[in-house]
C-alpha cells in the first residue's frame, strides 16, 4: 500500500504565480499528513547563482488530514529552482524535490523550479492538440484539377501505404489544406481545439520536411490562399493552429541551398556547412545529403529566418496567416555541431521574435529523447518528445511483440523501438511507466511540462493501437487526457488505424469508415476523453499526486482548491487499497468515466477495484487549504544562512549590517 | 549481499582513452557476469549533438568469470555521454550508466561521459594534496621583525581562536611564508605532494579572501621573495603548490575597488556592479559589503585579471613564482547574477588563458554543493566539493550531536550542517554514505571525478575529528585515500585538531606537540594512509566497482590490470559475504592495511569479518582481460539508426547512399 507521504507540485493550489518576474515574490505551499509527526520546522531551499538561500515556512493550520506550510521565495533567476527541507523533532531530515521524499540531498536538476521568462498563452494548457499530415488527412474537390507534383508517385486514397524507395517519400494522396476544411466538422465534434500541421511548404517529398521554400505554402496543398482559407475556418469554428518548421535543415531544393550549392561566395554558402572549396559537399542531417544542415553562426541566416521584418518565423505569424504558433522541426540537433552549441541561442532568438509579434503565441520543440537540458523554460513553451510519456505507455500497455523494423530498402532487420535497437518494445510494469515518467519529468519545470506533448503516436512512430494489449485503447487515451501535459490525437488514431512504423502509420484516413460500429465506438471513446479533459479544468493545470503505484496498476489524483479528479489505471484485474486520508474527498467521488468500483471504508480508507483492463475517474471535492496562518510557534527563527559553517565565515564574519550595500 | 552486476566505468581498464580529441575512436569494454545469462546484443547509445547514435559491442571472450564485451565510440562532442543497452535473448533489456543498472530508460545527464577537451596533467591524478591557511600554519623568526598590520588583533600562538567578531577575522597569528618553509620537512615525511594556500595576497583581514590586490604577495607573509623562496623550496623537495584567486569579487579595499568607489566615470566603474549613480552602492557577495562583485561583462576586466599579458591569473603562474594552477574561490557564483550567466565562459577563459602558458598545470574550481553542472570538463579539472564525499560521511561516520551554530555575534542558534539549517549532522547509515556519493558523481565525468578534492574538512566547515564517532578517523581518512578523486588533508587534522565551525577550525598548529603520544599516533596513521595511496597507482586511477554495501559497512574494489585493491569500511562490527565471482582474486590478497579477516569458500565466496569501526584493505591481483576477440556471431548486426522508427522515417527514406555526402 502506498503511504499517504509530504507533497508540492507547481500547481496553483501550491504556488501562488505560474509566471513570475525576476524579483517577485512567490508563495509556495506543502501538504504534510497530520499524522506524520512533529516537525522542528520546514524550509524551503534556493540555489540563486548557484549558492544556496533558505526561507522559512510557517504552518498555516490542517485541513482534511492535511498540515499545510507556507514559504516565500524571491524569485533570482530565468529558471528559479527550490526544494523543501523537513527537519523532524527527532532530528531526521527529509528533502522533497521533483521525484519526491529523499533522506539524503538532492541534486539541483531535480528542483521544484519556477520560470520568470515569459509564458504561453493560458490556452496552451486547457488546449487538446490535434496532428494532421497534409499529404494524408483529406482531399479536397480542387485537388483533381491540379496536376501531380514531378517528384510524386500518384496514389489512390485507398491504397496501401509503400514504405520501401522510393516510394516510400514519393507516394503522393493528394491530400490538401482545402481537405482539413471540408472535415474540421470532424474535429469539432471530437472536441480538439489546436491543430498542428505538419510541414505545408513546397518540397520535394510527401513529408515535405524538406524544405524547398519557406516563403509560399506549396501549391500543391492549395498554395496560400488554401492556407489563409484553412486558418480563418479553424479560427472561425474556435481551432487553433500551429505550423511545422524545420530549423535544423533546408532541403536540397530549397532556394537558399540552390543559390550557394556550386556557388562559391555566393551570400548563402554561410547559411551551410560546406565542407569543400566549390560548395558539392556538405553536411547534413544524419547525412542525408536531402537536409543540409543550417550554419547557425550566419547573421544573414538568422535575419532572414527569424530576426528580419519579413523573416521566416515571423511572416506566417502575421496577417493574412497569422498562425497560433510553431513546432520546431530536431530542435534538439539544431545550432548544434561537434563542438559548437548555439542551441540556447537560436531558441532564445526564436521565442524572441515571436514575442515582439505578441504574446498569444506557443512555441514548441521537438526533443524526442531526454529534453531536460533544452526545458528549462528559456524558450520552449513545451516539447514534442517521448521519453517522459509516450515510450513508457507503451512499454506497459502494449503486447510484448517485436516491432519488427522495415527500412527502406525493404529489409527486415532489428526489432526497433523508437529508433532504439533495443529488440522492440520493452516491458513495462505499472511501477515502471510511473518511475519512467517521474525520472523524465522531474528535470523541466511544472509549467513547460504542461506545455509538452502527450502523444500516444506521431506521424514519425508507428501507431499505439498496432501493438496495444486487448482493451488497453481506453486506458492509454486515457492517460494522455488525464496525466499532466498536452493531449495529442494523431489523425487516424480515432478510426483504429494501425502502422508498425512511422512510415506505415501514415496511412490516408479511411471517411467512409466513420459509420462502421467498430470505428464508431473509436471515434466515440475519443469523443468522450476529450470531454473529459475539456470538462475538467483540473486536468489542465491541476496538481499531480500518485495515490497508488504497484506493478499491477496506478492510482493518482489531479487536485485544485475547486476540483479534483481521481484516476485509476491498470492493464488487468486491479485491487487498489487507499489508506485513510490518502484521498479525503472520496466519500463524495462521483464516477465520470469507467467501469470500476469505489469504496470506502469505515476508517476513511478506500478500495478501487475492477476488472481490467481499465481506465476509470471519479470528481472529487476542492482541497480545502487552510486560510488562518497560526504563530509560527513550532519554527525556529533561520538566522542569516550566509552565517553557515560551508560559507566562508571570515567573509561573514566582516561584514556589519551597516557595511551591508 | 550484493549480487554481481554488469560493470563499466571510466578507468583505463575500460576505457582506451582518458583524453580524447573531437573525432578520435575510443574503445570502451563492459564487464558482465559469464552466468548473467545469454545477451541478444550489446550496444552503446552515444547522444551527439543531441541525438542518439549506437555502436555494436563484440565479445572478446571470457576471463575469471567475467564476459568482456567491446565496443568504439566516435567522439563527437566536448562532453560525449554515452550509456551501455544490455539486451538479452529473453526480450529483457537493461541500461548501464553512472548509477547503474536499470530497466527503464536513464537520463542523459546520468550518461558515462568522456571529455574532448585538454585534460589536466596526469600528475593532479597521483596527487595527495595538503591545504594551509597561512596565518595559522607557522610562524618563522622573520615575522618578529615586522609590524602588525593595522587592521590586525595581535595574538599569540598559544592563544584560542576568537569565533566572535570583530576579532574574528582581524584576530592574527602572524604565520607566514618563510613558516611553511620551515615545516617542508614534516610535508615530505607526511607523504604530501601538492600544497593548496588560500590567498596570500595583501588584504583587511586573516583570511585574504578580501584582497586588496592581485599584484604582490602580503608583507605581513614575507612579500613577493618569501613566495617565491617558499615556491623553489617546495619544487626542491618534489612538492608543487596551488594559489588561491577570487574570482567572484575582490575586497573593498581593492585597488580596483578603491578607484571606482565615489568616482563615476573611472575606468575601474563598469569591474563592479554600482548600482547608484556615484557608485557607493553596489552588489556584494551574499550582501557583504567588504567583498564587492565582479561584473564579468567588463572586457578591461577580463583583460586584466584573465586574458592581458601580465593579468593576474598569468603572471603569478609564470617565473619568478611558477605555482602550479589555481584554486578559484567562488567559482560557482562567478559571473552569475539574477537573469546574467557568464560563468561558463570566463572559466573558459581562465583555462584557455593558463593552457596558453603551459599544459602542466591544474585549475579547480570551488563548487561546495551539487557540482555537476559547472564540472563537464570545459574549464575545471575538478571542484573543491562537498556534496560528493564530505558531507556524505559526515552523516555516516559522525556522532548524531548537534553542530550548533555560533554566529558572528557570538550567538547561538539554529544547528546547521554546513551551512544548511537542517538541524545539524544528518544521519546517514552506510547504504545512504554510497547512494550520495554515487548520485553527486554520477553526473560528473570520470576525468574530472578523479580530480575533485575529497576532503574530510577545510578552512570552511567544521574539523571532522570534532564530532566523529569514536575510532572512525581511520575510516574516513582512509576513505578519503581509497574513493576515487584528489585526498586532501587540511593542515592540522594530522595533529588531531578540532573546531565546531569554519573559524573555529583554524586553530594554529601545535608544533611543540608533534612528539605527544596520540598526536604521534595520529600523524603516523595520516602517514600510512598517505602512504598507502602514494604506493598504488590503482588508487589513482583504477576503476571503482562496489562489491558491498548494506546499512552497516560497505566493500569496493579500484581495479587496473596491474592490480587491485579491496577496501573494507564500516562504523561498527561487520560480516560481509561476497558472492562467488565478485573478487576474483580474493585468494591472492595481501593485507595492507587494518585489523580484518579476508576468507574464501570453497565455492569461491568471500567473507570478510572485523570488529569495527574498521578501514582495511586488501591488494589483490590486476584483471585479465581476454585479448582475443571472438567473431561477433552472437551480436545481430545494427543497421544505420537513422532508419529507426522515431528518426522522421520520411527524412530518411529519401536518403540513398548515394545520397549521403
Amino acid at each position: 500500500m502506498t503511504s499517504v507521504a509530504p507533497h508540492h507540485d507547481g500547481s496553483p493550489l501550491h504556488v501562488s504565480n505560474l509566471t513570475p518576474r525576476l524579483g517577485d515574490v512567490v508563495r509556495v505551499l506543502l501538504r504534510v499528513p497530520v499524522d506524520y509527526g512533529p516537525l522542528a520546522a520546514v524550509r524551503t531551499r534556493s540555489n540563486p547563482d548557484h549558492e544556496p538561500e533558505w526561507a522559512d515556512a510557517v504552518r498555516l493550520g490542517s485541513a482534511e488530514g492535511w498540515d499545510w506550510w507556507r514559504a516565500e521565495i524571491v524569485v533570482r533567476n530565468p529558471r528559479h529552482g527550490y526544494r523543501w527541507m523537513l527537519q523532524h523533532a527527532d532530528g531526521r531530515v527529509e528533502w522533497l524535490n521533483q521525484t519526491g521524499c529523499h533522506t539524503i540531498e538532492t541534486l539541483d536538476a531535480e528542483d521544484f523550479a519556477l520560470v520568470a521568462n515569459p509564458g504561453p498563452p493560458a490556452w496552451l494548457f486547457d488546449s487538446v492538440m490535434y496532428q494532421i499530415f497534409p499529404d494524408r488527412f483529406a482531399r479536397s474537390s480542387a485537388a483533381d484539377e491540379r496536376s501531380t507534383p514531378e517528384w510524386a508517385v500518384p496514389a489512390s486514397w485507398g491504397d496501401p501505404v509503400a514504405s520501401v524507395s522510393p516510394a516510400r517519400s514519393q507516394q503522393f494522396y493528394g491530400g490538401d489544406l482545402d481537405g482539413v476544411i471540408d472535415k474540421l466538422d470532424h474535429l469539432v465534434s471530437l472536441g480538439v481545439d489546436l491543430l498542428y500541421l505538419t510541414p505545408v511548404f513546397p518540397a520535394a517529398s510527401n513529408h515535405r520536411y524538406d524544405a524547398a521554400s519557406f516563403d509560399r505554402v506549396d501549391p500543391a496543398l492549395g498554395g496560400d490562399d488554401a492556407y489563409v482559407r484553412l486558418i480563418d475556418a479553424a479560427h472561425a469554428r474556435g481551432i487553433r493552429i500551429i505550423g511545422d518548421l524545420t530549423s535544423n535543415h533546408s532541403g536540397d531544393t530549397h532556394e537558399w541551398f540552390r543559390a550557394a550549392y556550386g556557388h562559391p561566395g555566393a551570400p548563402e554558402q554561410e547559411f551551410y556547412y560546406f565542407t569543400d572549396d566549390d560548395n558539392t559537399t556538405y553536411v547534413s542531417w544524419l547525412s542525408h545529403g536531402s537536409l543540409p544542415k543550417f550554419d547557425w553562426s550566419s547573421a544573414e541566416l538568422r535575419r532572414r529566418f527569424i530576426e528580419g521584418e519579413d523573416s521566416v518565423v515571423a511572416r506566417w505569424l502575421t496577417p493574412p496567416f497569422a498562425i497560433d504558433g510553431w513546432r520546431l522541426d530536431v530542435a534538439n540537433m539544431t545550432g548544434r555541431l561537434g563542438a559548437v552549441d548555439l542551441n540556447a541561442e537560436i531558441r532564445q532568438l526564436v521565442s524572441a521574435r515571436m514575442a515582439g509579434i505578441n504574446a498569444d503565441m506557443i512555441l514548441l520543440g521537438e526533443s524526442t529523447n531526454d529534453a531536460a537540458s533544452d526545458l528549462q523554460g528559456d524558450a520552449w513553451h513545451g516539447a514534442m518528445t517521448y521519453a517522459s510519456f509516450t515510450r513508457p505507455l507503451w512499454g506497459w500497455l502494449s503486447e510484448p511483440a517485436d516491432a519488427v523494423h522495415v527500412d527502406e530498402q525493404g529489409g527486415r532487420g532489428e526489432a526497433w523501438f523508437f529508433g532504439q535497437p533495443i529488440g522492440g518494445i520493452p516491458r513495462y510494469t505499472a511501477r515502471e511507466f510511473v518511475a519512467a515518467v517521474v525520472r523524465f519529468t522531474a528535470g523541466i519545470p511544472w509549467r513547460v511540462r504542461l506545455g509538452s506533448m502527450q502523444a500516444l503516436d506521431t506521424h514519425d512512430t508507428a501507431r499505439f493501437a498496432t501493438n496495444a494489449a486487448p482493451g488497453t485503447i481506453p486506458v492509454a487515451v486515457g492517460l494522455s487526457m488525464t496525466l499532466p501535459g498536452l493531449p495529442v490525437v494523431f489523425a487516424g488514431d480515432e478510426f483504429g488505424l494501425v502502422g508498425a512504423d512511422g512510415e506505415l502509420s501514415r496511412t490516408p484516413i479511411p471517411w467512409d469508415t466513420a459509420g462502421d460500429p467498430s470505428t464508431a465506438q473509436r471515434i466515440a471513446l475519443y469523443r468522450d476523453l476529450i470531454g473529459l479533459r475539456r470538462a475538467r479544468a483540473v486536468l489542465a493545470t491541476g496538481g499531480l499526486r500518485w495515490v497508488h503505484v504497484d506493478d499491477a496498476g496506478i492510482a493518482f489524483v489531479r487536485e485544485s482548491a475547486e476540483e479534483c479528479v481521481l484516476v485509476l489505471a491498470a492493464r488487468g484485474d486491479v485491487d487498489v487499497d487507499l489508506p485513510a486520508g490518502m484521498v479525503p474527498g472520496a466519500a463524495r467521488a462521483e464516477a465520470i468515466f469507467g467501469d470500476a468500483m469505489l469504496a470506502v471504508a469505515d476508517d476513511g480508507g478506500v478500495l478501487l477495484s475492477a476488472d481490467g483492463p481499465v481506465f476509470a475517474a471519479w470528481v472529487l471535492p476542492g482541497i480545502e487549504v487552510p486560510a488562518s496562518a497560526t504563530p509560527p510557534g513550532r519554527v525556529q527563527p533561520l538566522r542569516d544562512v550566509v552565517d553557515g559553517e560551508a560559507a566562508p565565515p571570515p567573509i561573514v564574519s566582516d561584514a556589519a549590517p551597516e557595511e551591508t550595500k
